[in-house]
């Protein structure tokens, strides 16, 4: 490894019934090569579940204090546990925005056990969202290649009117100063981008939000609208890192086709930067010594946290 | 091989200015493997092709004349060419329907051609549509996974009112039917399959279909609604090799993006079988000798009209 400083990276343990702490634990050594982690937890929970795991807490294990004192119950949905996750969370972010980490990387909280411990948001993004008074921009992917959601959570049928030059001319512009790269590709919306109009007419409101978004950075940057189904094929990939996806699953079903297990999920368009695993709590496999868990996603939430705080200083 | 006689399949060789009969040439050694192949072209076509591809017209190339003498141009688009892809075409149809061949396979068309000829349909699935009278399903895909489309070419936004209980049901029928697979992943519409109704409701539609197709069945042949974008993770794979999307980009962005040169397209729910190559006809490279085309499609799709014959009888 490099000399330079690692940043303090905060990471938030997500709901302890679940597999985010054995996630911590184990991937502890590895991901100390690429930043220096402060975990929100406190030493008696982090006793509890080292000592539920049979797993030992590494050395340099830093925590940041958060109160609370319960029950482990694995797999089980509990109010307790729901709360905890969520302070966790919050503490995480208030330390980033002080500035005193330099990135989070939140582990899986579980959305029944927020709604049991009466927390009104949805997920981790809502959260970001009403903290920071900023519509932040859900991207989602690996290494190899990043998908952006212009639309996320909408009923397919209302995806097409939301296809707006103005708002996704905006969306550009704040997706480009997150990321900074000079060739990303936008996706059209209809079969074979509507074939010149024969099917659907979207495709003019998203080639003007790009012949917008160039000229205003003075660069081509934007490519497309490109055929959606042929967007993700090999070929394709060659030439594009970072896609921008109309709406949920014409950019999340190829990205899970391809890269399932090793996908992060990264908000954009916020004064702080978070990453996050792809997965969820796992309750059926928390806890169980005999099953191997999976630390693709957690360790590449790490590095993209690392590497997205590169770009920013 | 086994000692089984190899059926007979008719073979139209696409628009002679584009990639198609160097195919047919070069994969012929290897598709006789399979079956016995009937190449819809005449003597003196063939060997203007052999000619100018500088490739041998192989041992056993079997022609049926399809009449016509023009100047073969590598990679134009020409109303002969067009109009000799078209009568190629609709001799295998024949041949097919009249039970001298089992099955056909299709070598790519180009459309601008047809319309040059002022063929007034637009591609091979129209004409089969109109010849047979009957609602062919397409389906996409490879030995691995397939896709059928129970919408095709259509806006996006006229998607949604499409899924409707009745015709969905038929469809799946239909396609039981052709495939006769057991285990058929039926995909939601909406995000997260709508999250129990939060996010659009077809997926009511769709499982109301999956019922009434499952009970008229007497068995659980069709499962789903499945969430789209997790549809297609490896893990999810390994339990369904067929899938019905609800839209084109659905099915089709995951399948090129997994297997873009091994798949080939499928007319199924027609009185005869037809398979044929998934790419077109590929201009920019037809008779180059210096680049080495890629056969795996043509040849999955004579496997795959020999396999679809076996289910018949």
């Amino acid at each position: 490894m490099s000399k330079e400083k690692k940043i303090k990276v905060a990471i938030s343990v997500g709901d302890l019934n679940g597999i985010g702490i054995e996630l911590a634990l184990i991937a502890h050594e590895k991901i100390t090569q690429y930043c220096t982690p402060l975990y929100c937890i406190n030493k008696t929970m982090l006793q509890k579940a080292s000592k539920e795991l049979n797993i030992d807490i590494p050395k340099n294990f830093k925590t940041f204090n958060i109160k609370g004192d319960f029950e482990i119950k694995p797999g089980q949905v509990t109010k307790k546990s729901g709360k905890y996750s969520f302070d966790s969370f919050y503490q995480a972010i208030d330390l980033a925005r002080k500035d005193e980490v330099k990135a989070i990387v939140t582990l899986p909280i579980n959305k029944e056990a927020w709604n049991k411990a009466e927390i009104k948001y949805k997920g981790h993004t809502e959260v970001l969202r009403d903290f920071f008074g900023e519509n932040a921009i859900m991207m989602l992917g690996c290494k190899k290649m990043f998908v952006s959601l212009f639309t996320e959570h909408c009923a397919l049928k209302k995806v097409p009117k939301k296809i707006e030059e103005k708002t996704l001319t905006k969306f550009l512009l704040d997706f480009y100063k997150s990321i900074n790269s000079d060739n990303i590709a936008v996706l059209g919306l209809n079969p074979h981008a509507s074939d010149n109009g024969v099917l659907g007419d979207e495709e003019v409101e998203i080639f003007k939000a790009i012949k917008n978004a160039n000229e205003k950075l003075n660069k081509n940057i934007f490519k497309g609208p490109l055929v959606p189904d042929t967007a993700f094929s090999p070929m394709s990939r060659k030439n594009y890192k970072y896609f921008v996806a109309m709406y949920h699953d014409q950019g999340l079903a190829p990205l899970k086709a391809l890269y399932f297990d090793q996908s992060i999920n990264v908000s954009l368009n916020l004064p702080i930067i978070r990453t996050s695993v792809d997965h969820g709590t796992a309750f059926d496999i928390a806890y169980k010594k005999d099953i191997k868990i999976n630390t693709k996603s957690y360790i590449n939430a790490v590095k993209e946290a690392v590497n997205l705080h590169k770009k920013r200083v």
